[in-house]
């Protein structure tokens, strides 16, 4: 997917929700928990009840790893129930991977070609030859953790790194040359929406995931504020206050309440901002 | 595994060696095509012939993740089949994780409680949260990346962060404080042998997981000369040129020899240097 196509249901929804498939065992409701892929048939119906209101799902890799084989047997019938029924749908593969050159290469062909996800995180830790090998892929992306909202995120993203720039500044603007805004976009931790203007200077064109953002407590408008531009360039995620709204078996029609909260907020600040 | 535990292997064997289990299909013997598992035969039978030089094995996740829930299989397999027959052997998941907390801990319990791995390698990017789930499981080591040997490695580690500091040197001593040198160890690249005084001053006591060391041209005398420490405090990784130093069903001998080469240069060195 481009990211004219990325754009264009951004305008068709008008949204830019991504929605976190951080699923696991202990949460599901006590009837999931009898089928043969509890994971899949909880995300299936979560997707089957959210796909007009998001433009994006986010398959948390490690929630699948963590059962070996048969998590990885449900993670890929949830990209392929997507992929069939949902074609314009963007599929991120949250693993935040990142290692040398020929590690990498696997790593992009694990999530490009046997997945088929669009996107994938990726950390920078390791420099350029851990991020190209995954931009060999037109139409894909590397969504590259740049700053985190995590408590740890503190230890090193803000480090001074000379010239009046930290460290998350530097692998934005490092970063920015080995791709474009249209095969690169970077995590943003939204707690941070004041650090958006700093973000915004250096990149001012790419997409940027915004993680951790619920819809009652004004973080949304602030995020709107700092991090939107001409072709709306964010992409916001929430997971457990969507997915894990309900613990009953009316999760999947509870998540779609919150969603479309989510989705209705998008509407009205993309609309204000003459974007769609 | 402890770390008196790893020590003993070390002396037993009189060997710092770890064997990369980098293995992928295109580069296999054509007869191990034929069988079932091809990745886990081929891990077999190069395990068998080299377990009394070696004193771990690091499988890199990204060659079997590539091949989906058939890789898995297959690293399940390798795994299960060292626990088995060679049960003092450290297990190294080479798969880069890093992630917010309730993330990490599913990664913890991937590596840790499902594959039942001894240690595992982690990026720093997040920060604190990011690692500390992985050092709740005693017993188990996280081997966090601090300076690694590829070409990227320069375009963020080596900044400078303050205080006559680099990046890769506040990362080894912030980390520090995390756990200890019964729970941590750091990856640093060989290519660096000069680095490794720098590594050494601030992390004295911990275990060292060097990769990209050859047998050839004198990389590991000058890795052990600034590495080593009273405890040997090094494990020397090398991958594709013990694993495929022959294409021909005679792999597994060559890579024996090869492994040989290496373990005898250790023990000259442990002995020379009254560590063994």
């Amino acid at each position: 997917m481009n990211s004219g196509q990325l754009f264009n249901q951004i305008k068709l929804k008008q949204s830019f929700l991504c929605i976190g498939l951080d699923t696991e065992m202990a949460k599901l409701p006590g009837l999931l928990k009898e089928v043969e892929f509890p994971l899949f048939e909880f995300n299936r119906q979560i997707i089957d009840s959210t796909h007009d209101l998001a433009i994006a799902y986010k398959p948390n890799m490690a929630f699948y790893e963590c059962l070996g084989t048969v998590g990885w047997q449900q993670l890929e019938l949830t990209v392929n129930h997507i992929r069939e029924h949902y074609p314009d749908m963007l599929i991120i593969a949250d693993a935040k991977r990142g290692d040398i050159g020929n590690t990498s290469k696997k790593y992009a062909e694990t999530f490009f070609k046997l997945l088929n996800c669009d996107a994938v995180t990726v950390a920078p830790y390791m420099g350029s030859d851990s991020v190209l090998p995954f931009l060999e892929y037109p139409g894909k992306w590397v969504i590259l953790l740049a700053l985190t909202s995590n408590q740890g995120g503190d230890d090193f993203q803000f480090l001074n790194t000379g010239n009046h720039e930290r460290l998350f500044e530097t692998v934005l603007r490092k970063s920015a040359q080995w791709g474009n805004s249209g095969n690169m976009m970077y995590v943003v931790g939204a707690t941070r929406a004041s650090m958006l203007v700093k973000v915004r200077e250096i990149i001012p064109d790419h997409f940027l995931l915004i993680p951790g953002v619920g819809a009652q407590d004004g973080d949304l408008a602030e995020v709107a504020e700092y991090g939107l531009n001409s072709r709306c360039g964010l992409i916001v995620n929430s997971s457990r206050a969507i997915i894990y709204a309900d613990s009953t078996e009316r999760f999947a029609q509870v998540a779609r309440e919150k969603a479309l909260e989510m989705q209705r907020q998008m509407s009205t600040i993309l609309t204000d901002r003459g974007i769609v």
